[in-house]
């Protein structure tokens, strides 16, 4: 799929829609969201979601047959990064994780039948879906190392094993398993992805982990998932036999950046909140907390490094656009940390320009506070990506790295 | 009151006996206080806090004849650190916050009959209490500028205004109210304080203020208080009239090494966590995270920053005994927001060497990440104490600096 | 002038010019350079730079009427990256500072005259100049609060007063001076920049200022400067009578991204020479030190920020070239106090990989180090920079802040 | 040796006379020693040294019969605060690295006659000495790796090998050489070490090594040596044969926390410079840095950091006196790597708020800036300590770890 690069014009349209609807639409329910979870509002969303989907403000990543808007992965950045404003905004443009990133696994890697049957409805928002990988016992940073297993019998892969921190699986329909299937392949081909819906049978919802306080419901929440001899059709295999790892590499890389996409959205609105908080509250007549230079430079530095990221996270994007993923894993994995750093600063620093009102749940700050902590685990720990730049960096001095040296 | 130091065999004894009870006892209320909140285990907590009240592991700073350890502030910061760490220790040995500080001052200001009808039941544990001083629309590092007022009208004051983040309110027995009683005066002799029971007329329990996630309950919670008309004896008048700041300046003092003590022991426990997961979470088979020299230096960093709290908190506890704690404000100070970062920082390392289980909730250390947050917030700013420090710093180079002064 | 932006065929055919000649001509200079200071290599110096100036490889900012490159800012900031990565990079393309901010003002504000007998032979390198406007007993950050006064007498301005960190002043041929002229005027029209012939009666080279251990020579040199009656002809005044803020502003404004462009080269280097030695220092026997996590966490780190600086950097360009630099003066300020940050952690983890070879000379690191702790100093202090940028940030929130405010 | 703790009195009054002298004796002289470098005040020093003798105000750490004033680890250390205050200190004091390093080892480790003929002049001060144990091929932190060798050959150590980084070589009396006498015993018991006359036929003063700008001279400089079939008697073994690893772990142990001490003086003279630069400098009429935040919170910092500092450095010291330092391994590491980036920071902040001031060498800051860069390379770089405290606290978790694993 060849992706056109918009105008200035055209983007510049583009994100001040997405600008007011966020605004006016999505934001007022934010409130909600945090009191009632994802549940208590799903209504109110799906129908926000219908409404843009007819507007052609939907799925900005899909190609324009699966009714998205097939934007460059530069012109998606910058859409992103207004999305991330709110907590709800890529959901409600029918992009959020998990399910952006199992579209475009199944884009690139599904069967035209699995096209038909999983990538259609999701990408026009019918179902949800997950995808299950990391496990309990093995360290989600050594994705060769896996205990699930699947094995063809009788035309059916028969998958058993146990996944930890499976997003958005409560009330998907289907999920994207990681399994071994190959245990005498070389380690990183072992493993294969299997498309599995959730009511086949031995598919077992075990849990909701509590994350930050919270076991939450629907798309905001992260189960734990049992297959006890769960049985799905052979054709469901995605990709090819003993691909995972490299299917999985493939849905990260990309996945990272927007992931970075969506911080720089928090931090813009985080930035916001404060500099309003700065004019607004007075901590004497007349005299504003901006009036105060620590307050002051917490405000420049935010701006410098919230303004360093976006262009990083744009370069990775166009670097992406020009020269593929692959290429530049180093842009990508650099970003990653990076930029999960500037997002705890600035939320950090926003919260304490707020005060006490900064840790109560009447700004967004305490939520996205919470839950971005994450922000340096998900998708590798920072520590396994940045032992990852420094070995293709020393690569290229001539200092050849395992993957396991330390 | 002289307060006798421990031996360090006394000592030693003393933390033993606190740890075992910590971790036989009360540790294994922790999962069941994050899922039911304090409601959900008062019960057990009364039955633990009868058990450790007749043991005479009881209101660690109180008079022997209170009920109490009489213990020196030393020996109270090193049990404090033990207390620590479980987010329940201080509520069963009977000195949590708010009431320890509000025992304090009815211990230093309180009149006989007072003492005799808020402190006697509170040292006692049979009720709860709350201290009312900040307000929504003023901001808390200013204490001199406050909206809400009390008036003496036919032998009763009369309150009237709204406080915001009372902590412990839902459910406590009476509060101490920080109020304008003489608008006239000068900045700092303008406002008193007042003991109102919760029953008074006029005492509106408004909301309880979502905090991080959730409202909480109980002693585990924040409230909105509207002072509506509401009346109390003049006789509830605390320490002198328009002494109210000076009362608040004597109470937040010491309570902020209370407040670092508690840290120091939080921070030991996250430690401890993540000592612990470092041993046992493999990466690779037979290669644990602390092979990684990435978590060895996390561990090696935390360690001399904890142990740098830790003689900082002692240090200053040691200067209360000897030179009080006016005398030794800046070493109160500096300690606050010293620690403070340590505590961050220790929480934040653990979360990340625990990966994706340091967010949920099946570890202590997300509930720890969330709540104290505010450790740069309560009782002062951390940015509110670095200005102090300064200023009284830069007095002794011959420079004098009003508090305004930015 | 209008300047054409370079195509990207002529760009990387600059660049690899540069990076060869500086390898291959100028970076074997450099340890003498150490040793024997600027008047050791001038005569070595002055030669290489006739090349260069003959290969049209000179002054890269400075019209083609005078022998310059005339390259856009983004073009020279690309450029000057490179040259950044020797110390002696600037001076031998004909754009050191301070010559290089004092030749864009005599193009900019210079009469027919001026320039004939003062700008003509700075572009062409025949002579050096220096700019006098830090005063020992003002603030740097102040420059409306001056002491140098010039005042008009027979047709000749006579200037009393002291200078203090006038680079450069050593072996110059004229200096730019800022002086009050007009004392009765508003604070920002009392000053005025004149020219000022270093043989001129009264101009007293006091003394060489000792910095970070070295007096220095030459070009690399600080003086203190006294202005005794010193007597220039009326006809030296540069720019408006009371226009000195405004050009001050006028030059230095640029000049913090001429900086920041210089010490992203200087981060470059340290950032190769890190990688260069993790690659063939052995801790152990067949164990280089980029084995080592901690060695691989600093490379990974510093690629991020060395990455993101570059990229602000050139952002900044970018603005200068299409809005200007007064509507860039955000970002010009924030890129100023951001990349001397990196610049600071990525020279201090450069020398920690060096181990003991690092702090000395043997490598470039340890005057890069002695002499870049500056950066956070000249053209404005940090803080200086990032009052200013919340000031133009909060006002555009409402809240108006004057220049003298905390 | 029984070292007896002073009273409170009895220290106040050697560290009042302490001071007292430095700041009317020593602290003059400091100018000229960055203008003239040791050789320029040598004389000057010898004589207040032999001032120090007389009034017993001398070599704190030895015992009396050797001269000294038998002080306790922990008297040591708030005396060598006092000294670290001036970067002549130690020096005039008696107690230098190296020499007090050396005296250590002679004294614990030295026979009779080695003592007669070493250790006694050491002690008096009548020569200096040197300890020649890295190389320039060999990571510094792997002290088991190393290419010197000295073989027994008709009743002589004939010594071969380069040496680097022999600080105080330039005049030194004698050197302690560690060199390989056993190669085919154990990894820890190859080494020994060798008392060598710098007359000794085979020395080669090979080159003083410049160091951040200087080659310095005499006690103050860095050299590298050449040993070429240098002969000493067989009895110049110091300690037992093989043992060299052992003698040096012994000498580096408590001599990281004799660095700790003189960097916590260091700090103190760098705060106060910076307060009285703050209450001193205007940045405009009447206003001083002091009235502004940003220098307020540094202040503040710093102050926290020492004090912390040096809590943690007198614990270190209480714990040598009582445990010994095996027992105190853990730390005195962790305070290696804690005051080292205490020290850094210090001297950072101090010189930002002097601005340009704070680079020249009007003040000690820009000395203390250079030389003290090295604080966390010498004695072991910062990593290799956190990667060591941390292999020792995982052990009592159960985790065994050997030395080189990352």
């Amino acid at each position: 799929m060849k992706r056109t690069k918009m105008s200035p014009e055209e983007q510049a349209k583009l994100i001040e829609d997405a600008r007011v609807f966020l605004e006016e639409r999505v934001m007022p329910l934010e409130a909600r969201f945090g009191a009632e979870g994802f549940a208590g509002i799903e209504a109110d969303l799906e129908s926000l979601r219908g409404e843009l989907r007819e507007r052609g403000l939907w799925a900005p990543q899909m190609p324009k047959t699966l009714g998205g808007m097939e934007l460059s992965f530069l012109d998606h950045a910058r859409l992103s990064r207004e999305l991330g404003k709110s907590p709800l905004g890529h959901y409600v443009f029918g992009c959020p994780a998990p399910d952006a990133g199992n579209m475009e696994l199944l884009l690139e890697f599904g069967s035209e039948a699995q096209q038909k049957e999983f990538l259609e409805p999701l990408a026009r928002g019918d179902v949800r879906s997950c995808f299950s990988m990391t496990e309990p016992d093995r360290a989600g940073s050594n994705p060769a190392w896996m205990e699930t297993t699947a094995r063809l019998e009788d035309g059916e892969w028969v998958i058993n094993g146990r996944k930890w921190f499976t997003t958005s699986a409560d009330g998907a329909g289907f999920a994207i398993v990681m399994a071994v299937t190959d245990p005498d392949a070389s380690t990183y081909a072992r493993a294969s992805m299997i498309l599995v819906s959730t009511d086949a049978p031995g598919f077992i919802h075990d849990r909701l982990i509590p994350v930050m306080g919270h076991t939450g419901s629907g798309w905001a929440s992260h189960s734990e998932i049992v297959y006890d001899n769960c049985r799905v059709p052979e054709a469901n295999l995605l990709g090819p036999r003993g691909g995972g790892f490299l299917l999985a590499q493939s849905r990260l890389g990309p996945g990272r950046i927007h992931h970075a996409m969506r911080w720089c959205g928090i931090a813009e609105r985080a930035f916001d909140l404060m500099c309003k908080r700065a004019v607004e509250r007075e901590v004497a007549p007349g005299r504003p907390l901006g009036t105060r230079q620590a307050v002051q430079h917490f405000i420049a530095e935010c701006r410098a490094k919230i303004d360093a990221a976006i262009l990083y996270v744009e370069h990775a994007a166009r670097s992406i656009d020009e020269r593929g993923a692959s290429a530049s894993r180093t842009e990508i994995a650099c970003v990653k940390f990076f930029v999960a750093d500037v997002l705890s600063e600035v939320l950090d620093r926003a919260i304490q320009v707020h005060g006490a009102l900064g840790v109560t749940d009447d700004t967004p700050l305490a939520a996205f506070y919470r839950h971005e902590r994450a922000a340096h685990i998900y998708d590798g720990a920072d520590e396994v990506h940045k032992t990852a730049v420094a070995r293709w960096i020393l690569r290229e001095y001539g200092l050849e790295l395992n993957a396991q040296s330390k």
